[in-house]
């Protein structure tokens, strides 16, 4: 009889069960340097994540961990295989890049970032210039190193550091149906809102306990587990912490509850995701999340195509109307009223503060930008020109400078190249699981309506989260849908909700 | 020309770096465990501080390291032979012990406390006794093993483990005195008091937001930087975090403010210590505390040397009207009044309820029989017998029952044995350290008086904080106060106090 699985294997698991211990560290770390820790621990603290860092880089590249993954035999087990396969693709990814080039990298995003937030505020492409330039050329290095491994090309090699699996074939006819679609879209639901009522403002302010509260109640109602999770106050909302601890952050603002809220409601999303995935391989590779466009189509679940739905903000008005003691009769809490203000349309142009209509074209434009820059057919100092090309052409705003334009974003600054498209990967799934989700259970969308989220989180654990890494982004979507991943579902669901003003389906 | 030191010696600089960065990353998740942790993570977290433990331990004990160790040579600099030493020290305690005794050890303690939190609140002795004889048995064990490797006897041996240099023929004499002192010391202290008008209670409630914000004040007063350290809220008060952030706990009652503001003093000694650390040496072993003794000499100088004293009772006692808004005629708020309840001594059953009086001689029984335990002279079963002996002796009191008495600290549970002796030396620690610097620096004492607390601390950071562990704690009190550590310091601070009611000298 042939064993399950040979030594080499098992001695794997037990190797990345302390990466994972690791990983579980440096998140409850990064954690509290957001959220509690002194600010005068912050050189120090830089220090320890560094050092930590390098540990795991050190267990993962030495060379027992290269021998064993070269001998192991995960035997017939699916997910022992996709386990195996995953710990080849991460050692992959690790060993591909020799260590001067990651130190020079390191040391170099560091000055950019610091560059970075000088030149922003001071609108000054020109002095950042050489910092990014440096950035970038060292990535295309890192591209062309792990192209080389992976045996993919340098864009794609990018693409899977944050979704594994994804390649800009499967990308391209996506983004360039949407550029086609988008700008007629667009117009179309803005002349559509403007045959309706104007949204009339919520009058504050909203004390932050009382948003606290409300976000408390929300994320228990989604299915959150609060005995294994938190949520506190960081200047920039994230969604970290560790296995059994998800802990995620919102800020609060007292003129306004609705940005609050719906962070909250976004970082749930993802947080669901990670208390949904499989207890049995919690600690190894396979165990974990699929990657960035799988995270953000569930946050983008939560945030966008329910919780900004019209059957659940029927469900939730009197709940808001009570958290902030508004009257019953004031016209601003009926659920017309606030489903007017959490669905409306505004071409703008910082991507952050964007609706889901227009969302999907700055990453449209950035997309075209990241791919020219690593292929070297856009030289940087065209880069804010690309820019505003892209952003007029697609939303028909003129960009009137560079803190508005290709400054904004941290990710290039950051040496993040090829993260840009898993949010818009991530808002088309969210669409095309939704769909399918109400389509496969009819008991779904009414429950949405009695603010029941039960139904919609058993198809989600089944389909998405329980999967975990065991397949790739793209499997994991058309296993779950039936079909590739598009743009029908996220067009079809923008028709609906902003034109037809119809309930989702 | 010679070199300074070795390669060897500054590859080690860099191991201890890296594994000082390990505690750090220690130090906030145990801090997390007990502050922020959601209970639901508890048994992960459990794994993931094993898995960084062994981690640290792994790094400790590789073959490299005592390669390193062997040819490392650190030159004539003072602090880089004593980080050479402490090294070594360090090492030789981490490959005394073969694994599976390691493990052992580990497997036991963590029955044994399970067991221990029954047999206290079931007042089971006769339960608890195999639970116990397990630990006792292993840490004779480890008691051997570590006195072959570092030659000296296994009771020294244990004791170096949190008092590095500290040994049981310094210890004998000074407890052999206090032991033929003690009992009259204590009733001449009780019929003084008697003498006294009895002292009235404060009327509370306390709100803890008050408390809190006292807490602080204290605390900043005394110089704790706030910038790189914390106050928070446990269930059982200690000092935590990391190099750079230190972070302190306390537990509110409101019928009693006393107890937490005393307990936040006792923590803010200890961190006074470690942020007074030599920022040079920081992340090496001679840059770290000097042992357990040192430790508890610094939080009961600050909580019983300084802030039970008559002259910072008179300071405080208007701070504290205003914080709970009392009547200034109040005569229980009245500084004469507030002293005789901060210094009011009454033998008691428990030991960390105890005046600093009666507290010695808690330790004095604990003492005697645990170095009768390790070295066999004592059974287990007769252990309740002998510490209720040794309780009567020298306290005078029948112990009903052995949840009160041998059952009612958990350091024997949790292996650990030699380390109740570093609580009462650093007791007297504190009054001769205290005593040598009122006599060097004529302007401590009336700055005290004023809330002034920076001639005490400029004087302690000499001294004390400032040595780390280049020296022993034997020889940091020797070249402090000019004398080895005794009895003689506190017993005068004793008499002084409580006898002559004088201001401390």
């Amino acid at each position: 009889m042939l064993p399950i699985m040979n030594t080499a294997y098992q001695s794997l698991e037990r190797h990345f069960a302390r990466l994972s211990s690791l990983s579980d560290a440096l998140g409850i770390l990064c954690w509290d340097k957001e959220v509690t820790m002194p600010h005068g621990a912050a050189n120090r603290r830089g220090e320890n994540l560094a050092i930590l860092e390098g540990l795991r880089h050190e267990i993962l590249t030495a060379p027992e961990m290269a021998d064993l993954l070269a001998s192991a035999d995960a035997g017939d087990d699916v997910w022992r295989k996709a386990n195996l396969a995953q710990m080849r693709r991460i050692h992959t990814h690790a060993t591909a890049l020799p260590g001067d080039l990651v130190e020079a990298c390191t040391q170099a995003t560091t000055r950019s970032e610091m560059a970075w937030r000088e030149a922003r505020r001071d609108n000054d492409f020109a002095g950042f210039l050489p910092y990014l330039t440096e950035v970038l050329n060292l990535t295309r290095q890192v591209a062309d190193a792990k192209a080389a491994a992976l045996g993919v090309t340098p864009y794609d090699a990018l693409l899977d550091s944050f979704d594994p699996g994804t390649r800009q074939t499967d990308i391209d006819p996506i983004f360039t149906r949407l550029r086609a679609e988008l700008p007629d879209l667009i117009a179309a639901v803005l002349e559509k809102q403007a045959s309706l009522p104007s949204s009339k403002p919520l009058q504050g302010p909203f004390p932050v306990p009382q948003q606290e509260a409300l976000g408390r109640k929300l994320m228990q109602q989604l299915g959150f587990d609060m005995t294994r999770g938190r949520l506190d106050v960081s200047t920039h909302p994230f969604c970290g912490g560790a296995t059994h601890d998800v802990r995620l952050t919102t800020r609060y603002e007292e003129a306004d509850f609705i940005p609050a809220m719906m962070g909250v409601l976004h970082e749930t999303g993802h947080a669901l995701y990670e208390q949904g995935l499989p207890e049995k391989w919690i600690s190894q590779p396979v165990g974990q999340a699929a990657g960035m466009t799988v995270h953000e189509s569930q946050s983008l679940m939560v945030e966008m195509q329910v919780c900004r739905s019209q059957a659940f903000v029927n469900w939730v008005a009197p709940l808001l109307r009570q958290s902030f003691s508004a009257s019953e009769t004031d016209a601003a809490w009926q659920p017309d009223n606030l489903h007017r203000l959490l669905t409306h349309v505004q071409p703008g142009l910082i991507r952050v503060d964007s609706d889901e209509v227009t969302y999907p074209a700055h990453i449209l434009v950035r997309y075209e930008i990241e791919k020219a820059l690593i292929s070297g057919d856009l030289a940087l100092k065209d880069l804010p020109g690309a820019f505003n090309d892209g952003i007029h052409a697609l939303l028909g705003l003129n960009v009137p400078d560079d803190r508005r334009g290709c400054l904004q974003d941290i990710h290039w600054p950051e040496g993040l190249f090829g993260y840009f498209p898993c949010y818009a990967l991530g808002a088309l799934a969210s669409a095309q699981l939704r769909a399918t989700a109400y389509q496969q259970d009819a008991t779904i969308a009414p429950a949405i309506g009695e603010g029941n989220f039960a139904p919609l989180m058993q198809w989600l654990r089944t389909n998405v989260h329980q999967r975990a890494s065991s397949a790739s982004m793209p499997d994991i979507i058309r296993s779950a849908t039936g079909a590739s991943l598009g743009a029908d579902a996220y067009l079809s669901h923008i028709r609906r909700r902003y034109l037809d003003r119809a309930p989702d389906a």
